[in-house]
C-alpha cells in the first residue's frame, strides 16, 4: 500500500540537526512526501521522521535503492550528533507475537485489521497461557501456542514465550490483555518493543481490576491505555489512550463491556503508529508524530 | 425560561417508590414533561426527578399551586418510604457565592453564562483571596470580597467567607481555581453545597500542579474533574469530567493553556447540573440525570 | 445477562400519561428498576420506557407472570390514551438478518459482539450479492444466502431476500455496508424494522462515494450513521451518528480507513439501542433513551 | 511568549523542495525547534512550516537577525521553485477587526483570550452593525464602531467597514457571528484574510438557522466550522470543526445553547491557527499543521 521509505532519527539537541538528514536526502535524490521534526527543549533532544521516494533524475522511482548503504553513510556523515538512525523500507512488515488470555477482543480486532492489510505486520505466532483462542487463530491461519503457567512455571513458560519471540524473528510482542505480570527479567528483554494495553486512564487506577476502582471512585470517564512494557507494572512509557463518558448507571460489567471499544481501539492505534514508526521512546515517556 | 416544575427525591430502594411519586403527581393535576429514575442494585438506593407543569382540569397552567403544601402532603404520603423529597420552582434562581484566586478564566467564563441567562442562579458575591478580580466582578455589578490569607490568619479569612455565605443566603458555593485547602471545619460546613473544579482527571493527579505531573508522567491525555468538595482532599464525590487529547509537544505552559477551555467547559456543565437539580449524592459517588 | 423485562409505549401528549402506566406497574407487583420518559412539546407526543422485574410479595421475582394478559391488560386500561404498548422479556433474542456486500468490517464486528453475547439477538442469516463473507458466516455457524444482483434481476433477489426474512421469522434486518439501493417496495416492507449505516454525517454527503465527497470539501471532521430506511434514500430517521477529526494529510482511502471503526461503532450502537428497546420512531425523526 | 520566528512557505511540489528551505535556514545559523512539511500528492502542491531561533556561532540567541534580507535571500535562493515566503517575528502581533451583531459569546470568549495573552493579536476595532456590544469592548478598552445597515445601506455600510480595516492595517478579519451576509465584492477584498464561525457542520446546513434545520433532521451531533468566507456563501475552505452530541430532548434553543460552547471553541481555534501561521490556502481547501 505505502510506496514511501521511512526514515527515523534521535539524537541530542544541537544546531544542524535537521540539515544534516534534509541535506542527505536531497544529495540521494530522495524525495519527501512527509516530514516531522521535534526538538524537545527541556530534555535538549531532537527527533526527526521522514517519508519519501527514492528517484531518478527523470522523476522516476529509482530502482537500484540501497538501503544498508544509505543508513551507513548517513550514520557516517552524521557521527557528530551521535544519531541513532533507523530505515525501514515500504513493502516492509514488522513480524510481531500476539500475547492474549481469556478476553479475546483485542485480539479478535488485530486480527481483523492484519487481515484486511490495515497493520504493516506479519503475526508470527499467538501465544496463550489459555488455550481457548486457538480456534480463533488457526481460523486466521497462524501457528497458536498454549503455555500454560502456574506460580511455580513462570519462568519455564516465559521461557517457552521468549523462545517463540526469538525463533521467529519477532521484533514487537503485543501483550492484548495478557493477564499474567510479566517478570523483570522479560520486562528488559522486550524493553522497548512490547507494547500492553492496560484497561485505565494511567496513570489512574493501575493494577488489578481497573473498572471496579473506577466504578468505586464514581468517575464519569473511563478509558484505556497503549503504553510500552518496562519493569514497573503498569509505568511503561504512553503511546496513546482512549476514554468514553459514563455514568452512574454504569455497573462495573458495563464499565468492562464499554471499555472494550476503547480498548481494541487504544491498542490497534498504538501498535500502528509503532509499526508505522511514528513513536521515539525517550526515558520514560514518548515522542509520537501520530496522525 | 423554564415553564416547569422540578421535583427530585431519593430514598433506600423498595417496590412502590415510582409510584408514590406519580401517582400524586397524577392526582395533583401535573403534567409531568421528563421523567428519570434509577434504581441502583449495588447499594439498594432509588432516585427520581420529574420535570412537570401543575395544571387546571382544562389543561391551563394552574395559577394556584400551593408548594409547599405539596411538598408537604407527599413527604406524608412516601412517609413509609423515609423519602428526601426536594421541590424547585420554574422561576427559582439559586443564589450562589463565587471563590477565585488568580486564575479568572472559570470566573469570567461563569459570569458570561450568568449575564446570558444560560445558569439559573443569582451570584450574591465574588470572594477572594487576591484583589486582582475586583474590576471583573464589578464590570458584572457584583460585590467583590478581598480576603488575604496568610498560614496565621486562614481560621479568620474563612470566618469572613462563611459570614458572607450565611448572609447573602447563598446556597452554592462554586470554588473557580480558588487555590487555598480549605479546612475541615470549612468543608463540613459546605458539605454537598460547594463544587470545586480540580484540573487533573481525579483520582490521576490529585494534589498542587497537576499539569506538570501530567507532563512528568507523559500521558496524551489531559483533563478536569468538577466535584463536590469533602474533607478527604481531592476526593470528594465526582459531579462531571472533561478530557483532551495532548502530545509530546504541549510543554506544561501548554497543558495549562489547553486546561483553560476543558476547566471552564467542565465546571459550568457542573453547576449546571446541580442548579437544575440533576444531581443526587450519595456516599462518594453521585447519581446525575444528565443531558 | 439481563434479567429485567421492558416496557415501552408511546401516544399522543395527555396529562396521565406517566400514571396509568407506572400505577399499573405498581398493582402488577413490578419492580421498576430503569424509567424514562419524555413529553414532546413540539410535536405533542408522548415516550415512556421501563425496565422492571415482577415480583412476588415477598419480593421474589415472580416465576408466574404472564406477559400477554399483561399487556392486554394495560392495553385496555390505556384504551384512552391511544397507546402503543410493547412488551420485551429478559431472556428475548430478536431474530435478525444481516446484508452485506463486499466490505466487511461492520459484518466482522456485529458477528463477534454477537458471539460473545454483548448483543441479545439470534442472526438468522447472513444475506449477501457477493459470495466473499461465505467462509466469515460459516465459522461463526450461521446460514450464508448468496443472491447476486443485475439490474435486471433486482426484483427476483429482492423476493429472494424477502423470503428469508419472512422464513426465519427476523425481526430486524441490518443492512451492514449493503452497496444496492432497495426497491421502494422492499423500503415499505422493511420500513421501521431495517438499520442501515451511512458512511457520512447525514444529511451531509447523501448518496455514493461520501468519503471522496468529504475530501473535495476538505472538511476536518468525517463521521457515520445508523438510521432507519424509507423511501427516501439516505433521510432515514437518525438514531445515532459517529465522528472522527481528520486533516489535509488524509487522502480519501484515508478516509475511507479511518471511517471503518466508526461506522462499525456507530451502527453496532445503534442496533444495541434497537434491540435494547431504547429506540422510539416518531416521523422522520427519533427519540432515543441512550446510555 | 513564543521565542521562535515562524517561516512558512508553499509551491508546486518538486524534488528539492525541503532542502532549500532547511539547508538555507543551517547557513543562516537558525536553530530549528519544530518543523513539518507536507507534499500533496493529489494535487502536486509542498507546504512547510519551520519555527526556528537564530543564533550566533556560540549558540546564544542572534541580535542582529535581518528578517526582510531573510526573506530576501531565501526567495532569491527558491526562484527555481517559484516559492511563496513568509516570515512573522516571535513578538509579532497581527492587527485584526472582530465583525459582531447580537450573539456576543464568541466575541467575549476571543476578548477574553486577548486579555489574557493567549491570541498574539492586537486588536484594532470591534465593528457591528448594532450598538449592543459597545459595553463590553469599551471595558476592554477597545474602539467600537457601530455601523447600522439597511437593504439600501449596504454598499455605503461595507465602505465605512472597510475603511475601519484599511485605516488600522487589520491583516485578519474575524466574523465572530456577524449576520450580515458579504457582498461579492466585500468578499474579494477579504479574500484568504476574513475566518467566519459557521453554526452547522459545513457542508450540513448551510444558510439560515441552521440548528432548526438541525432539529427537524434528527441528527445527534451539531457542530460548528471555522472558514475562510469567499464568494460562495458557506463553501469558503474549511480550517477547523467542532462537534457535540444531542439527542431528542435538545429543542431548538437548546441546540443553540449547547452549540454556543462549540462555535467558540471551534472559532478560536481557527483564529490561533491562522495567527500561528499553521494554515495554508489551497484552492477550496487548506492544509493545516495543527497541535
Amino acid at each position: 500500500m505505502r510506496d514511501t521509505w521511512i526514515l527515523t532519527a534521535q539524537c541530542p539537541s544541537r544546531i544542524g540537526t535537521v540539515d544534516v538528514v534534509t541535506r542527505y536526502l536531497r544529495e540521494q535524490g530522495c524525495y519527501i512526501t512527509e516530514l516531522s521534526s521535534f526538538d524537545d527543549r527541556l530534555s535538549g533532544r531532537f527527533f526527526i521522521r521522514a517519508e519519501f521516494r527514492p528517484q531518478t533524475e527523470q522523476g522516476a522511482l529509482s530502482e537500484d535503492f540501497d538501503a544498508s548503504a544509505f543508513e551507513e553513510n548517513l550514520i557516517t556523515r552524521a557521527a557528530d550528533f551521535d544519531m541513532d538512525v533507523s530505515l525501514s523500507a515500504p513493502d516492509e512488515r514488522m513480524k510481531v507475537v500476539i500475547m492474549v488470555s481469556r478476553s479475546d477482543h483485542c485480539l479478535n480486532d488485530l486480527l481483523y485489521r492484519h487481515r484486511i492489510g490495515q497493520l504493516p505486520m506479519d503475526i508470527t505466532a499467538v501465544v496463550s497461557n489459555h488455550p481457548d483462542m486457538a480456534p480463533l487463530a488457526e481460523w486466521h491461519g497462524l501457528p497458536y501456542h498454549h503455555f500454560p503457567i502456574t506460580p511455580d512455571t513462570k519462568a519455564e513458560q516465559e521461557a517457552q514465550i521468549w523462545q517463540v519471540v526469538q525463533e521467529t524473528g519477532a521484533e514487537l510482542v503485543i501483550l492484548a490483555r495478557y493477564m499474567q505480570v510479566l517478570s523483570s527479567d522479560m520486562c528488559e528483554k522486550l524493553s522497548g518493543r512490547a507494547i500492553n494495553i492496560h484497561h485505565s486512564l494511567l496513570p489512574g487506577f493501575k493494577g488489578a481490576r481497573p473498572y471496579h476502582q473506577a466504578y468505586d471512585k464514581g468517575v464519569k470517564l473511563v478509558g484505556a491505555t497503549a503504553h510500552y512494557i518496562n519493569d514497573d507494572l503498569d509505568e511503561g512509557p504512553i503511546i496513546t489512550q482512549g476514554v468514553e463518558t459514563v455514568d452512574h448507571a454504569h455497573y462495573p460489567e458495563d464499565l468492562i463491556a464499554k471499555g472494550r471499544d476503547i480498548e481494541c481501539l487504544t491498542l490497534s492505534r498504538g501498535v500502528r503508529y509503532h509499526l508505522e514508526r511514528r513513536v521515539f521512546l525517550h526515558d520514560r515517556r514518548t515522542v509520537v508524530f501520530g496522525n
